[in-house]
Formats: structure tokens, C-alpha cells, sequence
């Protein structure tokens, strides 16, 4: 079988119903919101453990609360190829967030059941716990729990209701007591790989059918406040003002120059105030403070470190010619997660396979492969969704762009599980 | 008599006793709050009433609300010189505002009257009602009865607990009824002289303690909304944006530039955007769509059209170039008024004559003046407050700098006496 052709056939009409029927597990008052840890995620749970019987697999719900289906390999003693996603959503998210990457690895998997395609490697599709920052405040809880990374002091938070994380997880067929059980050693994966969409607009502007992504972006937050003086707007010349607005004006066209700038000819980067408050927030005030919060996100951490100091210093001359003061705190940090060079090539060659353009982007968004890429190597592969729109109630992924997605993720994981033999 | 001594002493320390002992009847929870209509109010004008008999004033209270006190002139069929301010002010407003012109006003009538010095003009003292934005949603109630242009369908404005504007006058002595018997022929005021505090900064800025005041500016409000797209800030590269916060801080830098260098040769102009909101307001959200207000205020109405027109042009092709659409709706547009040049001769002639620096300059603030303007010249004088800060509790002007304006303005009066005879 020559490496441009695909090897293996799937069922894009199995896949679609799946995609149709799963979505339906929503509140009703709020499509579409399955989310972890309420009745609709338990019985989207039900609902999974039966169709992973049918593809063939056998199932477990480990400590972490991760459903698991396992399909037993050829060669013994070789780390499993993972491959899977989330079955929740956000609140009135949208229908292909997770499921789609999910429902993927099943058809996979159930299709080289059903055409005797046996692996060397063992073959698991998961679907990993609260993908999505959940009740808790935690995102990742699976995927934190497979990398050793779910503390005590996170499965003692407690949710709205009062309830901890650790008995939100036994509820799930997990035990918390001995999450350190969910843990994966390094030699018990050999790689991971997961679909997703893209929930961005790279894809259609290049005419690619499938992303290969290069790394899933480190992410810094900042609250930066700029301080002025309030003053009546009617009796204040411009030449005596300290207008906090104008000055933080400045600072939002300055991130976004920078960011222009920078991203045009370095790594992934981009850079954003999505958040502002303004006081006194009157129409007759000169603004007398605000406050911003910034984002950063970039596949390389020095992008991100030489990103802030450059902002900074550009940022100080305009504020201090204006009598302004300004305040940075950082609010939280995360590093950049490459993918496996290998898992990209594999998904590259199966792309081509499937004759399909594909073109190599960073993923601007975080997932469970963040977590699953310290103990293993990790790959993601993109789709495009409609207008890039995701975590909203129109997100929609044609079923031919699904189905594209999943062809190469089984044939990419049929590449993996030779070259790693 | 020379022009440069003044020919009227005033007690400073009577003037400064009245302040404090207005200043008390305020609520309690939250000093300094006197709002029109209020029990606090009623209780200010039945002490008002008492001050102005004991300066020999005789008191009514005219159809639309008004207090007036009355002292006759030697010549008979002489309109009347005018002078005061307002009794009310706005919620946690200060000691100040409206009641410095005011008892700035009483206290030269009675130092005329105790020092025997008789005018050929009729003096009247007056607390116009409701200068503040009241509870009906309208300010200069009692100014507007005095220009006819209180309307029926004022009258029938309602309080927030559904009491009609009309009844709520006819409360404190007023006839709303016959509103049309506040209004004031022509020839009945032949001045109108108003003390009031800067609420800004220009005066310590110039080192002067008094102000001669312009015009008062008219004002424009625009609601200036700015539309772009929302996006996933992690996965959306900055080409690919259509940030409408980035958009709109381009609008407030600009606002603030062409502000800035119009005003700097051309007359008083002043431009703010004071408030705004966001879409979605998010940490990780592109900002697709930004509401702000656009307040421009100037002492030339061509200068505010100008500003406008030039404005939009300035802003449009960034917002174009960045595949943003914006919207300008007006909001509300009030003409400038010019202060009489006969009464800003006078002012800058009394503060001469007291020794005391003056400056010309305009007022960014509406005033009652604005209608008193359309029966009679009107003027206005200033004096320094701290730190320029008006309508909040810590609002302040020096007893010496109160003491200033009242002899300046006694002193104007005096001499408009016999300009105008």
C-alpha cells in the first residue's frame, strides 16, 4: 500500500449520527450545553460507554474520572496510541467543541475493527474529564490527571453547590483517593494525536482542508491599569487633562501594532485587550482610571517574554508625557507545548494521502494535549468550522470537513503505529 | 469715586457663616445633598426667606418655583439688576455650587442696603429652581420658566414616584398653572450677574482670582458605536481581526488630537469620550462591537460643526482600512451662549478696582445664564476651587477667594448701575 493512498476506510454517515445524537444530550433551555459533572454529561457518558461496546472496545473509567475504550495490540509490551477529546461544552456551546475529536478516534477505531486492520500498538480513545473550565474553575481535569498534575488542593475545590472536585469525580465512576492510579507512565502511551476544529479562520484563508498543528500557544494574562485624574469634561481644557481613556487608548492600539508587527515575521503570536472597565464611566467625566486585562499567546516562550518588555518600553513615553501612571500585574502564565515533529509528518502524509491540501498553524487555543505531551509525544490536527465561530451556539463543522478529519486522523494513527513500531 | 477703589465693603465672615449654616441642612447620609424638591430643600428656602427679609429684601416666590428677592431702584421703570444662582444640588454634591453665587448675591444687596447705597436699577436676588438635573430628568427649571420655555409637556414630567413636575413646583410656593407668568418681559431685567466657582483649572493655572467669564459653551452628544466581528482571541492571528476596541481607542486618540490642536488656536473647544462599553467584554474575546458617548463643548457653534465634520473624515479611514463600520447617531445639541461684553467690562473693571488679577475665559458648564441670555445681557463671574473639583463631597474654594468674587461682584453691580442708567 503506497503512502498516498489511504488505507483505510470510514464511515462518515456513522460519524455524523454520532455527532447528531450526542448534541442532543443538551440542556434543553440552553443548547447546546452538556456540562461536566451534570445529568446530561452522565448520560452523554451512558450513551458513549455503549458505542464504544459496539466499536469493539473494552471499557474502563479510571481514577481521573477519564472514560477510557481499549482495543489490545499485536506487539506486546508497546504504549498505547491515544487518540480522543471531551464530551462536554461550555454553557450554550456548540456541537463539534471536543465531540468531534472524540467521536473521530471511535470511528476510527471502530472502523479498523470492523475492517481487521489490527495495530502492533494497543489503541485507546478517550474521553478525557471538564475539558472546559468547569464549575470548579479548573480546565483539563482528565488530562491533569493522566500527567500527575492534579494536585490535592484541586480535587479540594468545591463547586457552586458545595460539593468537592474529589466526590464530583467518584460520582463519575472515578476515585479520587487514588488519583495518583491515573496516572500514566511514560511507556504506557506511545503517542497521542487528536482532531479538533480549528475555532479560527487560518484554514479557509489558506484553502487547506487539514491544519497540522505545530504547538498549542503558552498564554500570559496581565491586568494593567492606567491611572489619571477625574475632572468635569464640560470645564477642562484638553491641555490640563489627565484622561486615563486616552492614555489606555494608546496602550490598545500599541499591543495591537506590536502584535501586527511582530507576528508578521516571528513565530505565532498574538496579543489582545479583550476586557476593559473605565471610571467613572460618565458621559460629562474625564475618565480618571482604567483597567485592561491583556492576553498574550504564542507558540515560543521568549516571543512572549520579549513581547512584554518591548510593550512596556514602548508604552512608558506616551503615558508619562500625559501625566499617567501605569500598574502591570501578571495574573497567570502558561508555556507553549510543542507537537511531535513525527505526529505532524504522519499527519502531513496521511493529509496528502487523502488528497488533501494541508498547511502546518499553531493552535491559539488550549487543550488536553497540553497536559497528555508530558508523558508522551502529542499531535492535534485542525478542521475548518464555519466562520471560525466556536464556544457559541452556531459553531458548525460541514459534514464533509468532519469526515475529511477523521480519514486522516485513522490513517495518521495507522502511519504512528509503524513508524513507532 | 475712582474705578480703582471699590465703593462697597462686604462681610466676608457673614457670607462665609451663611455657607456653612446652608451648607448643614443637607441629608445626613450623604453630605452635601440639597436636591431640589427634597424636604431639605423646603427647609433651605424657609431659611433663604428669613436671610433675604433680614437684608431688607422683599421675598415672593415666583409661578415657576423661584425665590425672589426685592430691593427698588431710584429710577422709576428701570429693569431690574439681577443676580444669584441656585439653593439645590446634585447627590453628594458640595457646599458651593449654586449656593456661592446665591448667598454671594444676598450679601451685596445687604451690604448695599446697610451701607445706604441706593441704585437707580431695582436688585433682585434670586434662587432659580432645580439647576441640577432633578428627578424629572431636566436642570435650569427656574431659568427656563424666566425664558418662557418651560413647556406643558415639562409641567407633565413625572418623578420616579410618579408626582407631576407641575404639582411638585405648586409644593413649594410656585403656580404652575400660570407658568407663563414667571416668564420676564424684556425690559424687567436689565442685567444678569452670576458668581459661581470654576469647577476647572484654568484659574490657578493663570495665578488669577477672578474670571471673566466668555460664553458658556454649547454642547453636542453623539453616541458613536464601532462594529466589528467577535472572535476567539487565541486562535485568531491579528491580520485576520476586525478588532472593534482597537478601532474605537483610534477614535478616542483621535478625538483627543484634533481636540487638543483645534483648541489650541481657535476658540474654547473641548471633546471627551467618557463613556464606554465593550462586546463581549471578555478576557479571551476579540471585542467585536464598542458603544461609546462623544461629548464636544465649545463657546462657538461653528467650531462645533467644524470639529464634527472634521472628526469623522479623520477617524474614517482606519476604521475602513480595518474592516469596521461605525455609526454616529446625535444624542442631544444645546447652542453657545455669549456672555454681554458691557458686563465682561464691568467684571474685569470691579476685579481692577479690588486689586485682584482677572482672566477671560469661557465656561464649559451650563449655567442658568443660558436662559436668562434670552431676556437680558448676562455675565458670569468665577473664582478658584481646589484641585478644579465640583459635584463631590470634597469640593472647595477658600473663604478669601469666596470673599474676592462677592466684591467683585457687588462692585459690578454697581458699576452696571450706572453703565446701564
Amino acid at each position: 500500500m503506497s503512502a498516498t493512498q489511504p488505507s483505510i476506510e470510514i464511515n462518515a454517515n456513522r460519524l455524523w449520527n454520532r455527532i447528531e445524537v450526542l448534541s442532543r444530550i443538551t440542556d434543553p433551555a440552553k443548547p447546546w450545553t452538556r456540562r461536566s459533572f451534570d445529568d446530561n454529561f452522565a448520560k452523554g457518558r451512558i450513551w458513549l460507554e455503549t458505542e464504544f461496546k459496539a466499536a469493539g472496545l473494552s471499557v474502563a473509567v479510571d481514577s481521573g474520572g477519564n472514560l477510557i475504550g481499549r482495543r489490545e495490540g499485536s506487539k506486546s509490551g508497546s504504549g498505547a496510541l491515544v487518540s480522543g477529546s471531551h464530551s462536554d461544552t461550555v454553557p450554550a456551546g456548540g456541537r463539534f467543541d471536543g465531540m468531534l475529536g472524540l467521536l473521530a478516534a471511535l470511528e476510527a477505531a471502530q472502523s479498523m475493527q470492523e475492517q481487521q486492520i489490527s495495530l502492533l500498538h494497543p489503541l485507546e480513545v478517550v474521553d478525557f474529564l471538564a475539558e472546559e473550565p468547569s464549575d470548579f474553575g479548573l480546565s483539563c481535569i482528565g488530562s491533569r490527571s493522566w500527567a500527575g498534575a492534579l494536585t490535592e488542593s484541586d480535587l479540594a475545590l468545591r463547586s457552586s453547590s458545595g460539593i468537592s472536585l474529589a466526590s464530583a469525580i467518584d460520582k463519575l465512576g472515578g476515585h479520587a483517593e487514588e488519583i495518583r492510579r491515573a496516572m500514566r507512565p511514560r511507556d504506557s502511551v506511545s503517542a497521542y494525536v487528536e482532531l479538533h476544529i480549528e475555532q479560527g479562520l487560518v484554514l479557509p484563508e489558506r484553502n487547506a482542508a487539514i491544519g497540522v498543528v505545530t504547538a498549542i500557544a503558552g498564554i500570559r494574562r496581565y491586568e494593567v491599569t492606567v491611572e489619571g485624574r477625574a475632572d468635569h469634561a464640560g470645564t477642562t481644557p484638553i491641555s490640563l487633562r489627565r484622561d486615563a481613556l486616552v492614555g489606555a487608548a494608546g496602550v490598545i492600539r500599541m499591543v495591537e501594532e506590536l502584535a501586527r508587527t511582530r507576528s508578521s515575521q516571528r513565530p505565532y503570536l498574538v496579543a489582545t485587550i479583550g476586557k476593559i472597565s473605565v471610571e467613572q464611566n460618565a458621559i460629562n467625566a474625564v475618565p480618571g482610571s482604567v483597567r485592561m486585562i491583556l492576553e498574550t499567546r504564542s507558540t515560543e516562550d521568549t516571543e512572549l517574554a520579549e513581547f512584554e518588555q518591548h510593550l512596556w518600553q514602548k508604552i512608558e513615553p506616551d503615558l508619562q508625557q500625559r501625566g499617567l501612571h501605569f500598574k502591570v500585574s501578571p495574573m497567570s502564565k502558561t508555556v507553549p507545548t510543542a507537537c511531535s515533529p513525527l505526529i505532524q509528518e504522519a499527519i502531513e502524509q496521511a493529509a496528502t494521502g487523502a488528497g488533501l491540501n494541508s498547511t502546518h498553524l499553531p493552535s491559539g487555543a488550549g487543550h488536553d494535549g497540553v497536559f497528555v505531551s508530558r508523558i508522551a509525544p502529542m499531535g492535534m490536527i485542525f478542521v475548518p468550522c464555519r466562520d471560525g465561530r466556536s464556544h457559541a451556539p452556531e459553531e458548525w463543522a460541514e459534514p464533509a470537513d468532519c469526515a475529511n478529519g477523521t480519514r486522516v486522523l485513522a490513517e495518521t494513527l495507522l502511519l504512528l503505529d509503524r513508524k513507532m513500531a
